[in-house]
């Protein structure tokens, strides 16, 4: 099997993004961390592979790709019968669940990492929240998890039965949320938090905080 | 065949993008306009297909589906064998089309979105321009850009020699953008300008501006 390399952080959710994807197939891969303390993202070697200077970077042989979420496609779609499936073969099931994928990435997302950015990353580099943001981030994300309320009160996962891309793809910014007030968000919600419970307690998702030193 | 109905705005950007996929595939479908003025993408029924009100919503048979970028993939997946190909089945290949449908719905669209509502939306609402946003914004353009020129310098489209569901997605910013200030960023650099007018002058796109009344 030809090699394959994940460069980047293990404290970067884009980065834990692609690595849950990589346990979960049960794949071996080199985990090169990139020094962004020292700028490495932004300078060569680094930027051939990420013109835009931003973590995750991944290569299998001769691919080499960037965007986390590109990244857990390539890695669901080449190596379909290793692992967790991830993602579905009919087009109308895959359909939902690339549906989801755009919900996570266009909606959820913003709002999500904007609050991962005021409430954990701020704190960190001894910078002030912004309570403003904080605020205007929290009612959008309630107005989003409302509609994920209603779906998970009608199947177990985001897009149906099974656990797939679209659900792995919430776990970063769960994961880091779950530490802030904004946890009330998902505990509020009886089928959310059930979720959020099921989805952290997947062994592959363990062996991504078990990078983090 | 099953009954694909669209339903959206013929001048919003997201309902123009659907539509250029149906158009590629050389489909029949019904066009449901949502009179936006008067508000029917926030009210029963259109809320039924689309929880956050945002046009468009799709429907193919038992299928209802929201987020222009999920339909179009899905119209180019489940209707394989009509019309332009617009996907890959050989996994690394696909990745390279998934890394750039990211890097349109991650990066170039936050940018150029920003930039219609500027330069286009908001004038025809007799709001007044935001002169740094639009300074901000170009600024970003730009940059990201630069690098479509150096890839579009080697290969014909974004990802490689064929049109696909990656350069389709950028068409409504693109075409929105060709009548503001900003289209001196694709002017001004010699692929990214080849391309415009390569895949502006696709016939589904001529399809897709004449629903415009
Ligand atoms: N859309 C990109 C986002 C990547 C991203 O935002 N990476 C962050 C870490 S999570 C980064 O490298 N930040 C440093 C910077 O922007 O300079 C992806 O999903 O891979
Ligand atoms: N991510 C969504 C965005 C949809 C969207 O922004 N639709 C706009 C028109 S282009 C809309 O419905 N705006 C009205 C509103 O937000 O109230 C998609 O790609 O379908």
């Amino acid at each position: 099997m030809a090699a394959i390399k994940l460069h980047g952080n293990p404290f970067s959710t884009a980065t834990m993004r692609a690595c849950a994807s990589l346990h979960e197939k049960e794949l071996h891969f080199e985990f090169v961390v990139i020094d962004m303390k020292n700028g490495e993202h932004k300078k060569e070697p680094f930027i051939l592979l990420n013109p835009f200077g931003q973590v995750p970077a991944f290569e299998d042989g001769d691919l080499k790709l960037f965007e986390s979420r590109a990244i857990s496609h390539y890695v669901a779609d080449a190596y379909g019968d290793k692992g967790t499936r991830l993602i579905c073969n009919e087009p109308k099931k895959m359909a939902i669940v690339r549906m989801w994928l755009e919900i996570e990435s266009q909606r959820y997302d913003q709002a999500a990492s904007r609050l991962v950015w005021e409430l954990k990353v701020k704190p960190m580099y001894g910078l002030p929240t912004d309570p403003a943001a904080v605020e205007e981030s929290e009612t959008k994300l309630g107005a989003i998890l409302d509609f994920y309320e209603k779906t998970l009160s009608q199947s177990k996962y985001l897009a149906g039965e099974c656990f797939t891309l679209a659900d792995l793809h919430h776990l970063p910014t769960i994961h880091n949320l779950m530490s802030t007030q904004s946890k009330k968000l998902f505990e509020s919600r009886t089928h959310v938090s059930a979720w959020v419970t099921d989805i952290t307690a997947r062994p592959a998702w363990s062996k991504v905080l078990a990078m983090q030193p």
